[in-house]
């Protein structure tokens, strides 16, 4: 089938009609930052205007503002394969990371008592993921090691934490997260998952698949906007022992009581830190109106079909593709090697198509199902089928590396 | 001189303009949660619409939000005594703090070999800092010493990093930054000032007060909204040897390189942490125009005056004020002494004067010279005395407790 037969039998193809995208550009960078999710502009505006402006400090308990960390990381629960109470939204990704990790290592340490275990994590993994490991297992001692086969590090037989990306944010490799989070647990490990590049791309089971901690970005297939809050979530199991280190008081058990010492609430609200940024808080909110009666099983086929024939165009025009290809092992972009990534990207947005680039000579490109055609791919793969044949990119103005790309 | 004529006095009088006040409210929190200045509501429109919705993942460069924290940083830092370079938005307080505390015992630690100091902080001080600092201390194996008196404690001899609020959040009293700094440097200890109900009240002076690392919230007397990125001040001759724990991909020297191991920027971009909330970061970028052209010592000197005017009528009327009265250690918020201050305060606000409660029975009344005029107080004192005398606040509707006050 070519790509307007694909869209016409899409059963999301309605799904586009909830995002404000600009005309001329097709977007594959929703992998990085997501488009814009229609409700968001005039909420937000009844956010500042009203909610602020006219209810002032009322807002927090008036308009729910300070119920909404739990209630919209509720929301990204139902995304993630967890019951109501687990997941949190709040801070950056980083920050939660450094959270969880110590947490963890902390849980493993209560019930293993003796061990001094290391911190296991991916290698390949996005950079922040193992600086905060490393910094976790400075202040506690761990040593952390990073492989490429978390299944054979935990051979080791003194791993106390496993920290895995659940899709690569480099190849788009996917990891099987109920496969990998028994095997840690069979060896005594406790498993946190960063979420970043699965999250609204496919489901996600977190409850079934027994994980114990797991954090994501929300501005990524979720289109909850540039740096919205992040989530984490805590197994129920976990909750009333979990020793988070970033004790600010938004977490405290009686946070209004103003109390002395650190009393960590029960349940999820432990997972809060400091007073959260409720503008981007709310936008998240918003934008996460997209996924409402959205089936994700929908969305993940959809994802595998637009990176078929991504892949597929990609292998005609003779590009490397270091994207697993088995379904069950790929997430929901596509990475090509090219020498001359960093041009080449910057000649493709030039021409209306944005994807982005991984150094040091990778091609991203994301694919998000609710707004992504196979025609805006069609049209990629031949923008991009230009910018190669006619050497464009060589030119002087697409070799400057812009501060973000 | 009444209200009517100080007010017709008042060369700040004309900044009120650049708030948008509802009608019927006498609003006196804003030391909790600041007034809306006029320009937000717009600006973030455009932020979501123009910059997200159209240029998408392109605002990173084409609008400036990468450089964003630094620059909005370095706003925050005229109004602190901070040069250029030093200060930079991000995530919440407590996280900062928790960034901060970590880095000035490490800091501490390399310039005095062999000292294993304890942390000093605030008694009195608002709960977070505590809580942080406790963390801390068992993180890196310090303890830590709560006290009302830091000059008594530094004579101890032992002291790692003293931690202070400028402002002490119940009571209003206000710290001689310099002083005390001078102190904790005499005996060793590197200090972590907290400025939340300081900045944006009265001039700070960080760079001339030779402080080592300052942080603070936007929120208060800032108008930034609700949940607005908090910062961290590093006194440039720190910050190349800083070891912050918070290791996010944002403060690596080459963010872009996507390293596996972390290298921390060079000056103040190492106070990043992860993916900044960039809605909430804008909405602070614009409200900081009411800040423009504005003479903080005509702030402080407003501020002084309507704290003056409110402790006299408060006087009048035979409260118990536990704010100090001598104008060098008073802060810009009033806080009387009632039993009865939550159902006070509820009927205040169901009477339209916005104030708050802090456990057990402190009324609290913030004055922001930008906004508040002495007509107001004027009121709110009316106010106060009409809900006292009817003994309308022992109604049973003002007995509730909300989430928030």
């Amino acid at each position: 089938m070519d790509a307007a037969e694909l869209d016409a039998a899409d059963p999301l193809a309605p799904a586009r009609a909830r995002f404000v995208l600009p005309d001329g550009v097709i977007y594959l960078d929703g992998n990085s930052l997501g488009a814009l999710p229609g409700p968001v502009a005039d909420r937000l505006r009844d956010v500042v205007t009203r909610q602020w402006g006219r209810d002032l400090v009322r807002g927090w308990n008036d308009d729910g503002w300070w119920a909404a960390p739990e209630r919209i990381g509720d929301r990204v629960g139902t995304l993630i394969g967890a019951a109501p109470g687990q997941t949190v939204a709040g801070d950056s990704t980083s920050v939660q990371l450094f959270n969880a990790l110590t947490a963890a290592v902390r849980l493993q340490e209560s019930r293993e008592a003796g061990r001094d275990g290391v911190i296991v994590t991916d290698a390949g993994q996005f950079p922040t993921d193992g600086y905060l490991a490393d910094s976790v297992g400075r202040l506690l001692g761990r040593e952390v090691v990073r492989t490429p086969d978390p299944y054979a590090a935990l051979r080791r037989g003194d791993v106390a934490v496993l920290a895995w990306s659940t899709v690569d944010f480099r190849t788009g490799q996917l990891w099987d997260t109920g496969g990998l989070t028994r095997a840690a647990h069979d060896a005594g490990a406790v498993v946190v998952w960063d979420l970043c590049h699965a999250v609204g791309a496919m489901p996600l089971h977190l409850d079934r698949d027994d994980v114990d901690l797991a954090v994501g970005c929300t501005y990524k297939f979720l289109s909850g906007g540039p740096g919205s809050p992040a989530f984490i979530y805590v197994a129920r199991r976990h909750q009333d022992r979990l020793e988070l280190p970033l004790t600010g008081w938004n977490g405290h058990a009686q946070p209004f009581a103003m109390e002395p010492g650190y009393q960590a609430a029960p349940g999820i609200a432990r997972g809060r830190i400091g007073t959260p940024p409720m503008l981007s808080m709310l936008a998240l909110d918003a934008a996460l109106d997209a996924f409402d009666g959205i089936d994700l099983a929908a969305v993940r086929a959809k994802s595998l079909r637009l990176g078929e024939f991504f892949i597929a165009g990609a292998d005609e025009a003779g590009f490397e593709v270091i994207t697993p290809r088995a379904p069950e092992r790929r997430g929901s972009h596509v990475s090509l090697r090219h020498p001359d990534a960093l041009p080449v990207m910057a000649a493709l947005i030039e021409a209306g198509v944005i994807g982005d680039v991984r150094p040091p000579d990778v091609l991203r490109f994301g694919f998000n199902a609710l707004y992504n055609s196979f025609g805006d791919l069609a049209r990629a793969l031949e923008v991009l089928g230009e910018v190669l044949a006619s050497g464009r990119y060589a030119e002087a103005r697409f070799q400057v590396r812009p501060t973000v790309t």
